[in-house]
């Protein structure tokens, strides 16, 4: 379940976590409460870990590049970590891109290009 | 042949070879291979030498832009080397012009820049 409860601030960045299973109404919950917090708690990044998916669509693409674009209009960097490399292939195969997040390998590398500025 | 055996560490990149009769097929495969070297040798690079191709069309065009998506999202930097102007040409007249990729004169020049970081 990938409700409010999943977003955890970790040093100056908000850490959110997708599930394999989310759903439409929890991802409108995901982005009202992580707008509110982006907004509240003054982050510089977003970190969005996706290691639980295993596959991938148009939907959990779409939803990455919805959080990134509310992230930056707020004047958060987005990156997303733990990336596997078939769902690297089929989000590339899909025709997204992802242009507006930065990928990191894992939650620490991510923190490290975030302190860098 | 571009199959898995073309794929070769070279200090911290993987160096693809992208031969002129390339498939379909093989560039499926080519995806998941490299897809899987990027995450398991957590390479900072990928270079594409593209240097046997005297034409390019948009099939190749879109080969080279997929490889680079899928080696950005997993975190390593794609280098284009041994590009043919005749290529570099008829790329922007395509209108492809490969914004997620850096280009370097020759594998040593991209060796060099991926050091500098």
């Amino acid at each position: 379940m990938s409700g409010v409860a999943s977003i955890h601030l970790v040093e100056n960045a908000l850490l959110v976590s997708i599930q394999d299973d989310v759903t439409d109404t929890e991802i409108i919950d995901l982005q009202d409460a992580l707008s509110n917090r982006i907004a509240d708690e003054n982050v510089d990044g977003v970190i969005v870990d996706i290691s639980a998916l295993e596959i991938v669509d148009t939907f959990v693409g779409r939803v990455i590049a919805q959080l990134a674009g509310i992230s930056r209009l707020l004047a958060a960097e987005t990156y997303v970590v733990g990336m596997r490399p078939a769902v690297a292939v089929t989000l590339v195969e899909l025709g997204m891109y992802l242009p507006q997040t930065r990928t990191a390998l894992s939650l620490s590398h991510a923190l490290a290009q975030l302190r860098r500025g």
